[in-house]
């Protein structure tokens, strides 16, 4: 099996950091062929332009960024960066997005990888789209951490059931992709946690990877999802 | 009164670049004076990274953005774009966000300016969130296009209703902020509408700004919003 972790922090040594480690780790020991776009590290570039089409727009006197990005995947002109990440999309059986929650959604530069690699006629068409997103097949999970506690992101917490911010990232993104979305691992507040806390939470996402080949994907239809 | 307009696309004769014109004219009319932060053309910075902090962090061994950026803003040594738009956020009585929808989000380079403008000690503190957050008693309002039509974004369309995917901005960014938030302007598929239609849409956003200091916020708190 092939993976790609999607990973998006600054510190080598941070807490997502670790859990991005235990992630290669056992993965690795499983025998699958683990890759890791550490996006800052990359400097993987986050803005949707002009520069992410080679040679001449399809119309130079007014750019629409969906209808070139399109286009150029078509004539295989989209920029380097972009065709790179969608090689080793193609070839993952799962994806893992690894990041902190900024403002309740992924950081920009990962909101970027989302924004430039994700483009109609590779990720979906229409038709092609949700169920029948190119990228089905495909396993998808969200391993995030938050500055919050579990408390505040409950239903009736000042912050809301989690799973209401994750719907524009797991069924407005990578269900519409036609990615299988296995249930997200949230690791809640490590910054508050204690060190064995913390060890805790980075055990239990790598109990969780041995037999994440075996899970069910969530469904992230919207009755169930918001409903009481 | 003073407007900022955070505007988000590439093409300035875009319809989006049209609702942002549009909106420049008219408030310019009524005698505020409005501001644009276009990003694209500014070549805004998305990323949170080191180079936010100038002069030494108080972690050189271990970087956390949330830490070095806040106490960054303490002894003023953000970076001078951050400071600049600032500056701009803190003089603002009203916050448009003009961008076209990117998977059910911002755009990353609006994400970015959100992640790095809106740090704590500027935008909120602990406690000073939500109600409390230090950018209260200003108004905010997003103003958006959409890829589908109206009927997707119902609350039984494919799509889900469209206040879904508008949680995480308008709650849990602008609101935890402190902002007022003002009804979404949706502009729905101007893609593919007629020229006409998309004329239309372009008025209905003229004429609501007429009296747009007269609106009540809408409320943004969870059981409204996810209640049937």
């Amino acid at each position: 099996k092939k993976v790609l972790i999607v990973y998006a922090h600054q510190e080598p040594r941070s807490f997502n950091g670790s859990l991005k480690d235990v992630a290669v780790a056992e993965l690795s020991r499983q025998g699958c062929r683990v890759t890791v776009s550490d996006l800052y590290a990359m400097g993987f570039e986050p803005s949707a332009t002009r520069k992410d089409v080679t040679g001449a727009l399809s119309n130079p006197s007014f750019f629409n960024y969906g209808v070139e990005s399109h286009e150029a995947y078509r004539r295989k002109a989209l920029s380097s960066d972009i065709v790179e990440e969608q090689k080793k999309l193609q070839e993952a059986d799962l994806v893992i997005f690894q990041f902190p929650l900024y403002w309740f959604s992924v950081p920009a530069i990962l909101k970027g990888w989302m924004d430039r690699v994700l483009c109609q006629g590779f990720a979906f068409d229409f038709p092609g789209f949700y169920d029948d997103g190119f990228l089905k097949g495909k396993l998808a999970v969200l391993s995030f951490t938050t500055g919050g506690t579990a408390e505040m992101y409950s239903k009736t917490g000042v912050r809301g059931d989690f799973r209401y911010f994750l719907w524009p990232l797991q069924h407005g993104t990578l269900h519409f992709c036609g990615f299988k979305v296995l249930a997200p691992q949230v690791s809640f507040g490590p910054e508050y946690a204690s060190e064995e806390e913390r060890r805790g939470m980075v055990a239990a996402w790598a109990q969780r990877l041995k037999t994440i080949w075996e899970e069910e994907p969530i469904d992230c239809s919207p009755p169930w999802y918001f409903g009481p």
